[in-house]
């Protein structure tokens, strides 16, 4: 019944064309590079958007090797598959190097129960063990919670206060940050260093409110801290809800909260870093590392931490063979046993490399979500920071064209001890602003990652591997 | 067990801390604008991350008027509801604006069944109808499908190939474009004048492939376009998956396809616009626009496509009430009807401006999800553009701690018939990777948008019209 309004959809079509879409436009040249760089990272895109690997191979890491904590045999399943994975696609060299890792397991389901409330009766919080917790025992403890903001005020309180009590980090994420991880980074001492705190003053357990910005029912666990010789207490995250839910009833009255939990720490481990490699023609000696971390926490699948940054990692060496690139340096995806709780195979890595007298002219990390991609950020140690970055920033005109920003700040957990080696270090900076919905929970799953958000990541960090590949920083 | 595990997991903290995280930084200030803007932006920033109203009024609108095509009682609830939501929060008018609108109807459950394949028998494809498609008639038909990948083709082959066939347009949206939109408007001539073009030549029916660059079984609606004394066929989208599968079939042999669907366009009826406004205390008939358009597709809930972009417009009215910011110029919020089939709301607003005298300095259009917002783009008349860009993008400075780009080339459907009053025109940019996963289907849901990722997007529509209102763009 075609009438006025067919007219009018047709209208809106041309202005769809018209206003909406904004065409591909080929990248603008910078004055250091050449058309051949600008049609390499072109064609890095396409082959990546159109033949990347990655997506299937987080599909098996996360649905083979779900929740592989290092020591857990789900981490032994994921070293064996990504070896597999790599096997098959014609690097020079794919190898395993041990590391030793701490091996702790959660035990039973977690009970944080509120028992005493006048108002509200008894009510279950949703809550995990952090990661390097000890257990309550199996009859669990009672005691009455106090709320806290800051480990100043912990301080302040001291002894008389807190002993016996159960202390409650209670200071949110700050919502107002634009970057997620600045705000994370503003929290997670509570998570850190809280608990091992409040035992030093004599607590007898710690809730910690979960590192997110989001109000749900999900606990994010991670890791906290008892340094050697620390008094240990049995230390939870419990759910941004559940954080609400007890800190208004702490405002009624006093609280008894019954904890129990059974993790433990078991014998340190033998486990894996897995390495891929392509030979340098020019200098072999001198690498470049692209890696994520293999091991994730026990619940969820370890999508986006760090699933996401492994396979992309892997597509990185993928892509330069695709393109029959043939590397000036040794080019190597490696995959890092133990980043989540010890940093295990971080160290056993740079210990390794150093022994061998390799530099790492440039070791980049994604570690940060398989999210769209917004920049490439970048530090080193003082003394050659400046040069290194001008060098750098000179690709900001190949890369802007992808919406890749070139940043100062960056590098990682996993990369951090290879700083000693004078090079350059990176990470990928992927949109931040739903990376702690997931982090650490049982939500980071397979179907939270975007394909060509994935994707996209991986071919920025293809990008810029090939760029300081050919031109090297000096 | 305290260890050099722990000690390495301290090292993990420390690192993070030092790399990963990029620190907020107050706004920088460009030349041309002062601290208290800088001041204001991050004032606006904040207010709506922490108080914004957005994502729950989100909420209401896709659970109490899913499925508000234009013409349906869904769409007068949206009405409703809107209008209610803005009654409520001290605007000075809330009104609607009486337009004419299409009314097309589904119907029965579409049936696309493959029947004749040696191959595979009996096959049912994921259907939907395109929107004012007709029917099939309660029989339904039954014909050999012909495949076809642009309407050059389809018009070189003519009758003699075509008539009484069903014609396949299967044309994927291009997936090495970096914005999707463009990959969309370089695919979608395929859904808005295929089925029209094949009908010319005799065609029993039109099978569209979904647009999306997504591999999934979800068949992806949206307008398709008969004109006037044009003959109309059943006409419907198919999954991605299910457009792979039908491909595949036909490169075997002959495929004949039983097509069932009974929508069917009604007669027309009235429906409106929602609009809401802050009078201007110096130019009262100038105004500044900002819109979404409230009617959805009928499967889903629309809430990226475009629930999101009216929640947004009225959060822009709502913060700079917060702020306590007297505008000198009307600030108007539209929610925009009919704009998937017709136009409708759009073309009521335009006249009934035009009619009095109304001059739209600016007029801004949230209609591309509600994702983390990455730029502002913007067109106008030619005469004009070029001054009011660079008046616009003197802001950029003010804007970039935002993470927001000021962009040549914007605008809308819905404002797009304001073009004439020579104001500028923009539209909010978010993130393009993920929205054609969700457009026009059953899983454009609440779940879909993120809190803060919709939220980012209000406070960025804010600020500019904050900056446009306060200095004009002389």
């Amino acid at each position: 019944m075609p009438s006025i309004q067919a007219i009018r959809s047709y209208q809106k079509i041309v202005f769809f064309v018209l206003f909406n879409s904004i065409f591909w436009l080929p990248p603008t040249m910078a004055q250091s590079t050449s058309d051949e760089d600008a049609w390499t990272l072109r064609t890095i895109y396409s082959n990546t958007l159109t033949q990347g690997g990655s997506y299937e191979w987080l599909r098996s890491l996360t649905t083979q090797a779900p929740g592989r904590l290092a020591g857990s045999p789900a981490s032994i399943a994921a070293v064996e598959l990504t070896k597999q994975i790599m096997d098959t696609l014609g690097f020079d060299r794919v190898y395993l190097q041990a590391c030793t890792v701490p091996h702790w397991v959660r035990g039973d389901k977690e009970i944080v129960r509120i028992v005493n409330s006048a108002f509200i009766g008894s009510q279950d919080l949703k809550a995990l063990s952090l990661g390097n917790s000890t257990g309550s025992g199996p009859a669990g403890i009672t005691a009455e919670v106090i709320e806290v903001f800051n480990l100043d005020t912990l301080e302040k309180l001291g002894n008389s206060f807190i002993s016996g009590k159960i202390v409650f980090f209670n200071r949110p994420m700050e919502p107002t940050q634009l970057r997620t991880f600045a705000a994370y980074g503003g929290a997670v001492d509570q998570r850190g260093r809280g608990p091992a705190l409040a035992a030093k003053y004599g607590a007898a357990g710690a809730l910690v409110r979960s590192m997110t910005t989001s109000l749900d029912d999900h606990p994010h666990t991670g890791a906290t801290l008892f340094q050697a010789g620390e008094k240990t207490i049995p230390a939870l995250a419990i759910s941004t809800l559940s954080a609400d839910l007890l800190s208004r009833e702490l405002k009624k009255g006093k609280v008894q909260v019954f904890v129990r939990n059974t993790c433990r720490m078991l014998k340190e481990k033998s486990s894996y870093n897995v390495i891929g490699e392509i030979s340098g023609t020019q200098y072999p000696n001198e690498i470049i590392g692209i890696g994520g971390h293999l091991d994730s926490w026990d619940v969820g699948e370890g999508a986006h931490d760090d699933g996401a940054g492994c396979v992309q990692s892997i597509e990185v060496l993928y892509q330069l063979k695709k393109l029959n690139y043939k590397p000036k340096r040794t080019i190597r995806a490696i995959m890092f046993m133990n980043e989540e709780n010890g940093l295990g195979g971080a160290l056993a890595y740079a210990d390794s490399s150093n022994a061998r007298k390799e530099k790492h002219l440039f070791a980049l990390e994604s570690d940060a979500g398989g999210f769209t991609p917004r920049g490439l950020g970048f530090s080193a140690d003082k003394d050659v920071f400046e040069n290194y970055f001008k060098r750098v920033n000179g690709w900001a005109g190949l890369l802007e064209p992808f919406d890749i920003k070139i940043n100062s700040g960056g590098g990682g957990a996993d990369i951090g001890p290879l700083r000693n080696q004078k090079g350059l270090l990176g990470s990928l900076q992927p949109d931040s602003q739903r990376y702690f919905d997931y982090h650490h929970t049982e939500i980071d799953r397979f179907e939270a990652v975007n394909k060509r958000e994935l994707l996209l990541g991986a071919a920025a960090m293809t990008s810029i591997v090939y760029l300081i590949d050919k031109y090297g920083l000096q």
